[in-house]
């Protein structure tokens, strides 16, 4: 095995990274947005493929947790009188439901909404469900569209009015401390799902004034985009308390005969880990798929020469046998392009490894790999050099994420002075982490004064969540008004 | 091995078909409709498992077919124009179409509907895609709710409001023969997907005046409901030929120049299939699941007597672990509740194989299978029985087919005489085939006359699909007024 470096650029991806990411999902083949409905896309084959892998994963965590998640699946559409019950919550989604008014010719007698999200469907079955503590804890799943009659400006799978992907999970406990425990069960499988994704986040408890609406805390799993420097939620987990159950009545019988409220929590992860994967790992040249999840790990080009097309060919059958029967995800392009043209497509299309095989390697009974990564060129024996492919498949896996959390940490900034925090927000160098007090007001003149948002609390600052807590050691002064504070607060421009 | 006959009742399941559907669905928690909506249901965690294992059957029959068919994912909502604009369609879909006309508190400028099937979504896009031969065929399909504003009494499964799961393929080609032969490539995926599910089925060609809303001719697939022999459509094959391309102006460029109209064709399947699974293989004590979707295949009961409860139990997992180490879906059921209520809950759910392991068994050295389809019990030795296992669970499978097959064979009359065709109608024995002309005089007279429904033509009289055709042999007199035809038609009741 014998290696030489490659060069990948990474400009329009940097400079123009909005326009670089709508356009790739098209040339990429992800998703064609050309419908003629605002954020409403059609999923491509290949963009399936892709969507299926990702989401496999996350079934998998769920179907394996020591209390299995079930998955299951709940109506669309909500009748007015149900969606209407939970106060909070329909102030939060009012706004923005799709309404069925007509079956046919006919008006409704009751009219419908298109879920937003699914308290309100799944909570008054689960009214049926629960009688004793022996019925809890309930632990089921769906992934569905959900809809949002968005009026801002929709973006490719980041801001959309028919959400094709979202996978909420939802529980039901007997007591508050499971509840907690159930938080933080979710915050482990979001943590562990973004791993294998070799996606970089940061978790963080939302202000109290943006948390989900009907949820006593919510807390969030946030990307930063490499580019643009603008961070993305690309998961929540909400506990709900007893808010729910004591508006759709949700109790049980206790050992000892008494009724209680059960306890609540849920948490939901969307399209938008697809846009994580696109955007913490492409360039110039398109896509870079994690192996993990890329439909096709390699590709196989053969470069014909006459004279020569039999044996190459050939050859490439076999190398390509080989490969599948290692249990690689590897693809033959025998069509009738150029082989730059190949080069182009598959690049595009972020495929991990691209093999090339040509006369002379013929010759010389070897191959050469490419990595999409970095470019470099690998050459291997034809004979044995397939074992060896699992191995650097792996090692891109690895080194894309070491690269996208470099990225992010080099984008994380912390200051304990004002003007020096309105200055890294300005010049969109990344996220600003500052000591902040729980007065709303200062939080306003942040958000007044620089372009940056409130995004929350890092859990490192939240007793309950934190390994790293410490009452002694946390001791600030907040940034805006100097009194004491124990926490702080990240400060950032958002999708 | 030693083996003892067993016994099942099939008397409720007979005589009070519907009702035992209705009941066995939420018993044995396959799908909740008690949500506050008609026509609306809550897959369980049990039916969802159940669900995903027989779709992903035809997921894997598309995916493989020697040019594969891509999964993809098309919106939802769409826009009153482009519904409205296949004249025939429209007619044939509006009277039950949902309309989203409200988003938040505003009215929309242009109403959205419900997709009723995905036609006049996916051929807009199809036009983006296509503009030389080079792009055709497209092959894609999806699986995804559909809606439809049933006014008539809706039934589980078979007649809903939220179709929740649609499995739609649609193709474009370049010549008419091409869709010719992918309407065939259909019959045979639909053929296989249904052998695998041990259903059995009859193929038709729909009359002319009962075919989709837009295709040249439609095929059915139907079986037949043993316990009142009333026919179900689980399966529709349409050749659209150049109809909808004329509307949406699907043309392609030929090799030589010349703009030519595509040629397509749609086939889907609906969660009706699990409804055939369902009422297919039942019986008075619930469901009896084929071992091939079976979401658990064999449940394992230790019968625990005091003193033994620790040896039992772990030759209990013991077992478990070698059966799933030989791929058996298997589960121990050491839950707190009596062996008889065990028995109960796991004959409901329709698990293939139940294993009881007792005080005499942990002596003798052996346990027992009993079968959920016949009742027999075997007793298998410790060591080597769980390799006996997968043989038996096929066996269940090969039985569960023959049993329906034979059952639906009965239930299928053949007469040229009007009388016992108005006869067997009315006592409802089954379907009858009989030649028919065809004037639409003498199939209304029929229908008119008796409770029966003109379903189709079988395709043996169809000469472009069947082998057994016979242009020779073929000569009958129309039932009603006695004129020479070729053809036979299938009268019957049907949902």
């Amino acid at each position: 095995m014998s290696a030489k470096k490659g060069k990948i650029s990474r400009e329009k991806w940097n400079n123009n990274f909005m326009d670089w990411f709508s356009d790739i999902l098209l040339k990429a083949e992800i998703i064609d947005y050309r419908f003629n409905l605002k954020g409403c896309g059609v999923w491509l084959g290949y963009g399936f493929n892709l969507r299926k892998r990702v989401f496999q994963i996350l079934r998998d965590l769920l179907d394996n947790t020591p209390i299995p998640h079930e998955e299951t699946l709940f109506p669309l559409l909500i009748p007015e009188p149900l969606f209407m019950k939970e106060a909070e919550h329909v102030k939060g989604f009012e706004d923005e439901v799709y309404w069925v008014t007509r079956g046919g010719s006919k008006q409704l007698d009751i009219n419908l909404c298109l879920r937003p999200t699914s308290e309100t469907v799944m909570y008054p079955m689960f009214k049926l469900w629960i009688r004793s503590h022996q019925d809890l804890p309930i632990k089921v799943y769906q992934i569905v569209s959900t809809f949002r009659y968005e009026t801002k400006t929709t973006r490719p799978l980041i801001r959309v009015r028919e959400l094709t992907t979202f996978k909420e999970a939802h529980t039901v406990h007997a007591t508050a401390k499971e509840a907690e425990d159930q938080v933080k069960e979710g915050l482990e499988i979001y943590s562990k799902f973004y791993d294998r994704l070799g996606i970089p986040y940061f978790i963080n408890v939302r202000p109290d004034y943006d948390k989900f609406p009907g949820a006593e805390y919510s807390i969030a799993f946030e990307t930063i985009f490499p580019g643009d420097h603008k961070t993305l939620q690309i998961g929540t987990v909400h506990n709900l308390g007893t808010i729910f159950a004591k508006t759709f009545d949700l109790t049980y019988e206790a050992d000892n005969g008494e009724i209680k409220f059960v306890h609540q929590t849920c948490y939901g992860i969307s399209e938008r880990a697809i846009a994580a994967v696109v955007t913490q790992h492409g360039d110039d040249a398109g896509l870079c798929l994690p192996p993990e999840v890329a439909p096709i790990q390699a590709i196989i080009v053969p470069i014909i020469f006459k004279g020569k097309e039999k044996e190459i060919l050939e050859q490439s059958k076999n190398l390509l046998d080989k490969m599948n029967s290692l249990g690689i995800r590897a693809k033959l392009d025998d069509s009738d392009i150029s082989s730059g043209k190949k080069f182009y497509k598959w690049e595009t299309k972020g495929v991990p490894i691209r093999i090339e095989l040509g006369p002379k390697d013929i010759e010389k009974k070897q191959f050469i790999v490419v990595r999409r990564d970095t470019g470099e060129r690998i050459t291997l024996d034809f004979k044995e050099g397939a074992k060896k492919i699992p191995k650097i498949l792996e090692e891109i896996q690895k080194d894309l994420h070491e690269r996208a959390k470099i990225l992010m940490e080099n984008s994380i900034k912390e200051t304990d002075d004002y003007d020096e925090l309105y200055d890294l927000i300005e010049k969109r160098v990344g996220i600003v982490i500052v000591p902040l007090c729980d007065e709303y007001d200062c939080a306003e003149q942040i958000e007044k004064r620089t372009e940056g948002k409130i995004i929350g609390t890092p859990i490192k600052y939240v007793k309950e969540f934190s390994k790293e807590y410490s009452e002694k050691e946390f001791n600030f002064n907040c940034i805006v008004c100097a009194r004491p504070t124990k926490k702080k607060m990240i400060i950032g421009r958002s999708y």
